[in-house]
């Protein structure tokens, strides 16, 4: 686990990291995995998803605003990157809010190999079937056993679970870490858990492994977020300073800066 | 009419909006929504519609991007809606440009309950069957008799009018209001008509009626472009700070900053 | 080539813009739209392709996040322009890095009569058949005869090439212009290349000649993406800046500030 070492090798590589995700906040992860250092594809169509994925080092699957024809390309481009090995990296974004995310989460987790499953608390029980509220696409009320619901997806699921909220949870069912950086500004804007996604993305595709990709790019999230709620008026300028902060992140300072336990 | 009280209100109770909208300002009414105290949930996939507004306090319906899909999601989500008593608001976005759009919006009309219907002048003179010039979703040369205009559009659709401009007309075609709050700068950014309509959601999740309501927002929306127009310096800056001002309005000085007649 | 005079005419009579392009810009190419002082549409439903396009001054067609229903309503629109004589351009975003991207931007090329073919090096290359090397949207290692390729890709397509790059090259086979205005920030985030096909058909719709608006377009473009960067902080600021940016540009000054060759 060294998150400065992997963001200076992503930005020599600059991989191409295909996401296939909401409407609300394509333009928001766009930017956030340029100012990280990578490059963002969005790209749906079925007559393109082998060729897009084949370029990929990385897929992010986010069912923010799933409809069928969104989730069947969901599918092409999650076995096409297994084919090619790929890493996947899922949000199940309101699984537990209706039967339809859920179900399509367990859709793709059952027909494509995940790498890391990211969600807040309420999604990722949803999905190991522990009972949780969520409203709409907010989780509510994520217990303090966090640590052991990323163990227990980590374990069920067969994948890296990684847990966000106050205080972030990874597990594989065996090794497990949790990050403390971040800032509650960042639940003050739409999309930072998108945007996380799309961050572990990035780093799945330069990192040692999943787990170690997993970890690394919530301290390099949340490292941000502190750097931009320092100079935020509020959730506008917060906005903002997080492209900012994502794009001054120093890979020489970033792996001392991790509050990783 | 205590826009103040139903700010405090919301923040407390932190009531879901559903919002179907289109793809240009899905992420500035989220975080607008979300900015002032509410939860935004975008969901348009019709297997899960029901279930959705069932969580939802209020459903706002936008056809700015509209397409046949779109347009049943949004007739079953209304429909849904009005079977559990959840406040629906219409956003007619371009009704007028194109019959497309004014036959939707009529179609809305005739098949859901519709509890506020917040457009511009010349969207709104369409709906009620009165000539207005509209470009494109731009309301050109809205007329000096808007509030008649919000009068004749509450009593004959049998809603709350809201129609708004440099100032803001509602009306159920009983009571009316005149709101004068906002800033010019209001209307170089594209979605700030959609931003009021989102807003207008919020309100009629907390407020004890849609007339109440819907001025409430206008002035809660109309407060913070004020604000917001203070420190910028161009509709960039404009933008960012929108949101800063929604975050920073006080619900106990709101109410004195009302200027409604 | 008058790009003041040619701001001024377009703030004067505020052209409407109808743009179908990707869901990752819509909103930024909208508020770039209006920041530099015309009027955007986004509308793709066929039901009122013909009527929207019959308003609009310039008709800008993105592939960005193409699928099968937009490509229709794409080529529907392109040949509603073409029967009135309103100006096209052409983004084809990733033209290239899949089959379905080329193979859509050949077919909009030979389905509908295009006035302006906005790319960088690699999509453009593509288009006229030379090898290029383009990692999903991005293009990489856009060579030193940028000039050369926009001059074969003017002469053989029949139309405006605009290929944007550290300096842009825009001919129509015949007469060509390189222009260095710009800013290596415009590169770090998305949609800038969008934006920029956005602001063309803002050109177009006051222009005296394609050729002439492809090139007043860059020149404002670049120039408030110079102004935008000397505030910026990062990618984020940047952003924000550059539509306050494009809001400043001053007519009288505009023309004096061109680096064209």
């Amino acid at each position: 686990m060294n998150p400065g070492a992997s963001l200076a090798l992503m930005r020599e590589r600059k991989p191409l990291v295909h996401q296939i995700t909401n409407y609300v906040v394509m333009n928001e992860t766009a930017n956030a995995t340029l100012a990280l250092g990578a490059l963002p594809v969005m790209a749906h169509a079925p007559e393109e998803m082998e060729e897009m994925v084949a370029l990929a080092g990385a897929l992010v699957l986010n069912i923010g605003t799933l409809s069928s024809h969104w989730v069947e390309a969901m599918l092409a481009a999650g076995r096409a990157a297994n084919a090619r090995g790929v890493p996947v990296v899922l949000d199940p974004v309101g699984a537990g809010a209706t039967r339809y995310r859920t179900e399509t989460a367990r859709r793709i987790l059952g027909e494509v190999e995940v790498a890391v499953l990211r969600g807040n608390a309420g999604e990722v029980a949803t999905l190991v079937g522990v009972e949780a509220e969520v409203r709409g696409v907010e989780s509510i009320g994520a217990g303090d056993d966090a640590a052991e619901l990323a163990r227990a997806a980590g374990a069920s699921l067969g994948l890296v679970a990684s847990v966000t909220g106050p205080v972030d949870h990874v597990s594989d069912g065996t090794q497990s870490a949790a990050i403390s950086n971040g800032d509650p500004m960042l639940a003050t804007i739409t999309g930072t858990g998108c945007m996380s996604s799309a961050v572990t993305g990035c780093f799945l595709a330069v990192s040692e492994s999943p787990f170690a990709g997993a970890v690394e790019a919530l301290v390099a999230f949340g490292v941000a977020g502190e750097d931009a709620a320092g100079d935020a008026k509020g959730p506008g300028s917060f906005h903002v300073g997080l492209y900012d902060a994502l794009a001054a992140l120093d890979p020489a300072t970033l792996s001392a800066r991790a509050r990783v336990t």
